[in-house]
């Protein structure tokens, strides 16, 4: 009875919940003498901890209320204006009444997918595209509409096709800069392709960009949201996605949305049922660090560890892959992805792997509506330089005995 | 345009979430010398600043990646470990397993709701209930079952009525302890009863419990959980839900769910949809300061101040009510619950309360259904008991007048 009993009223939306494979599988590679590419964390050793112990200090000590009492649902408001003139600096000029303070950016993501999605509802995703923006909205039980990528980003003509059918997706959603998995950036004559095709069809879009300054060859891209006020006078077609997980620390569980006015109020209705407010302490925290400028001091340093791996990784997969096998190189972000010979199964491959110490995730998750089998993600944000020769090395001994 | 643009898009759900004109006038009681007894805050000073900014310096500096990195979805582990032996002290004896940290349980609601509400789908719940629980199912769109309540909490027979109907609600959601909003607490016998009938109907109970701990004169009263275990040697019916919120402070957002084992998992999975995970430094802290005792040296210190202040306002409310106004007498928590006679109206003697610069939150929100125009709810936790006898003083006045 213990089973059925409350598993016999699950909602449909917990019935798309569904056990991954895959999960379980990397349970298996957290084991410590193995080299895992699989998760997509940040380097600790980036992470500004005196910075953050001395904000913590000053945010208990001289403003407890503010760090301990419930906050206002939308967020802390100087937290709100430091993030309005922190994007203002990349072209997204937006009162600070239009940001709203998230629990992460997968937050944001639920909050979306409760506000815009109901039962079969079409969204137009990338393919592949993020495995947490999946997870946050199988529930609602939408109709994903996927749109191929190519090493210039998302398919526009693609896009506009499936336009022309009639098709009016509630939303399109993509990682635009240096995108979880395939590391590829949208390129600038598409940014302006797909604001124009947002502008003519009305289609919403939803920029998710938490790699954006995690640069390591050029400068820092533009993001549709500002491409959007550049041509509308004001913030029209996006709702941008970012957080503080990539700059600072993921264990804050800091992000933010910001929104065209028209729509902020209803994001912060839903947002209060949610968790009526992100952690007061946190975005205290957040704002404390950053006033002084943490982040022009910090993300450089950021940029050059990243970076370093970045070019450790794409090195050692030019040495050790065999011939069949091609990778995307990315001028940014945490991730490189790899597309092996057709006839191989990336899923099975992690359970050889895992005897070779060695760990990644199989693409086929990041594939809304199935395929990817030969594909897989590897993060270099997380592992050595050192690390990642052997890491990747052992990939290929791997894929020698498998092909 | 840009209005309708992302309007027109909402979903279901979404458009269950309205604005309420409760929300708005509360703002207009944050003026400084309004004395407001609507919001549900625990008192600052009542805040452990000194240990909480302690605990922080050590979790930075000792265990930094606990602290800042990502974490495991169900929480972190030495905390669920705290909570599984905090428990068993008042009859929930669970395994640690059983236990997932929220981001408060605000979201645990909302996870519940995801997990457990579809359109149209039977929820049993009490009249009135905690409006934060309909704020978090409303996008749900489920059909609310009403319960009444009496001085001695739900009325068992009316729930007994209700389920000889045939009618099976997907759960029954209880505040059990000095309930949100009325005061009060759930008698022992109804409490046994209930749980016998949950066994008998197969019905699920959802017992959120925040206040348990505040009691002012007596003692703790025996969790409907820990009934359920002692009768079926396990965790079988219930899903208790608390927080931290009103024994540290709510700014940690840091709650908790315990459940049977047959659902842990998939309520993991749900979460992982929604934030990834719990703020990692917060669940740190909150663990360092409780682990050497801090509940214990500091709950009485609040059940000292608040009980002072909930005798303050009974004894306001004697001296200055007109006749013709009841009230609650909890025995703890955070509230008491006023009549009126039947042909005032709450919401309209709000606006006239704002010129005595007092106010609180009119109790039609609190009644799924609609209804209770009449009533009331005030807060006693977080004003002085000066400005309690003052406010106090303030409303009898109004009330006189209206009259």
């Amino acid at each position: 009875m213990p089973q059925s009993f409350w598993n016999e009223r699950l909602s449909h939306g917990a019935e798309a919940i569904t056990s991954s494979v895959i999960r379980d599988l990397l349970k298996l590679t957290e084991q410590p003498d193995i080299i895992s590419f699989a998760g997509g964390l940040p380097a600790p050793e980036c992470f500004p901890t005196e910075e953050l112990t001395a904000a913590a200090e000053q945010v208990l000590i001289e403003q407890p209320l503010a760090a301990l009492q419930y906050g206002p649902t939308e967020g802390y408001q100087p937290l709100r204006e430091f993030l309005a003139a922190h994007m203002a600096g990349i072209g997204i000029t937006v009162q600070p009444a239009q940001i709203v303070i998230t629990s992460g950016s997968q937050q944001g993501l639920d909050l979306l997918g409760k506000l815009f999605l109901d039962s079969h509802a079409p969204v137009a995703v990338e393919e592949p595209t993020y495995l947490g923006a999946l997870q946050a909205w199988r529930p609602y039980r939408p109709r994903f509409l996927t749109i191929p990528l190519d090493n210039q980003g998302l398919d526009i003509d693609r896009l506009t096709r499936l336009l022309e059918t009639g098709e009016r997706p509630n939303f399109l959603y993509l990682v635009s800069c240096f995108q979880n998995p395939t590391g590829v950036t949208l390129a600038q004559d598409r940014r302006q392709a797909l604001i124009e095709l947002a502008a003519h069809y009305r289609l919403p879009i939803i920029e998710d960009d938490p790699y954006g300054e995690l640069y390591y060859d050029g400068g820092r891209t533009q993001p549709l949201a500002a491409i959007d006020i550049a041509l509308h006078g004001e913030l029209r077609h996006v709702i941008y996605i970012s957080t503080f997980s990539k700059l600072l620390a993921p264990g804050l569980r800091v992000g933010w949305l910001t929104a065209p006015a028209a729509i902020v109020e209803k994001l912060v209705h839903a947002k209060q049922g949610l968790d009526l407010h992100t952690g007061s302490l946190a975005q205290a925290i957040a704002y404390s660090a950053c006033r002084d400028g943490l982040l022009e001091r910090h993300i450089p340093m950021i940029r050059a560890t990243y970076g370093q791996r970045r070019d450790a990784m794409c090195d050692a997969l030019a040495t050790h892959m065999p011939p069949g096998v091609t990778w995307t190189h990315p001028g940014g972000g945490m991730f490189i992805w790899v597309n092996l010979p057709s006839h191989l199964d990336a899923t099975a491959l992690l359970c050889a792997s895992l005897e070779y110490r060695v760990a990644f995730v199989p693409g086929a998750s990041f594939f809304a509506n199935g395929g990817g089998a030969h594909t897989l993600r590897l993060n270099f944000s997380h592992a050595s330089p050192e690390c990642i020769v052997e890491g990747v090395t052992r990939i290929g001994r791997m894929l020698h005995a498998e092909l």
